[in-house]
């Protein structure tokens, strides 16, 4: 089982790659997909669809792991998210990926044990558990909770 | 200038295809793509990439006609909404296709005169330019009106 976990956005995309082997779970890979200077709206869509699937292929990604989309009150952003989920439910077609999606409040009691836990309390546990130095942007840890909500739930 | 029009849905999705050709405007092919009875959202999304994709090499298309979307009551819909244009962006990059889209009242100005006329007063403007009989499916005279409005002012 090797789960990819996405906390999409039009012009970044944390993104971060798990696997259990040994009784271990081992973090592969973990970042951000930047397009934010990809130009209009067509190319970041398009530019996000190739990056995500060359981590797909090259991680023989087994499972897609997403967070709940929940309505923005900026009805343009709210749109835009649609289009990047879009993307995925197709890249998960096209590469015959499981797709889990969790609630944010499940992914924080599954990381640190209580459903309405801070963006920082999230990510602390992520630091710790992995070992890891504070990557520069905050989607990146997301990603890495919803990647780890997943491994621990299916 | 080869213009496939489309009216989103993620379970059916009408379009049209219009080429002008010696001052003359043809409608090459019109439909719905059926996904209804796909499955699941990821193979509704899946399946109606491939049905248009393959639309867009068999007519050598060089125009993607939408309409602007508004904001559904039901978040849900309208999130799904963006999913399937996402998809269509993704088609519009990967083919190199010029992306419209209009307002519903620029294309009812622009088939009927009036940017407030009715569904029916639109299908029925183009059932008689186009000498054709009423589809089964209102999206299908929906997207002959989204492309033909796209021929007309690109």
């Amino acid at each position: 089982m090797i789960i990819l976990g996405i906390d999409p956005g039009t012009r970044y995309a944390g993104y971060a790659v798990l696997k259990k082997a040994n009784q271990k779970t081992c973090l592969i890979d973990a970042g951000c997909f930047d397009v934010h200077k990809s130009g209009g709206l067509i190319n970041k869509i398009g530019d996000l669809y190739g990056l995500i699937s060359e981590k797909v292929k090259r991680h023989q990604v087994t499972h897609l792991a997403l967070e709940t989309p929940f309505l923005y009150k900026n009805a343009s952003t709210f749109l835009k998210l649609g289009y990047v989920r879009g993307i995925l439910y197709l890249i998960a077609y096209q590469n015959k990926l499981k797709l889990s999606e969790y609630a944010p409040s499940v992914v924080k009691q599954a990381v640190t044990g209580y459903g309405k836990a801070s963006k920082e309390q999230v990510s602390n546990m992520i630091l710790r558990f992995f070992k890891i130095k504070k990557p520069k942007r905050d989607d990146i840890t997301d990603a890495i909770a919803i990647a780890l909500c997943a491994l621990w739930r299916l």
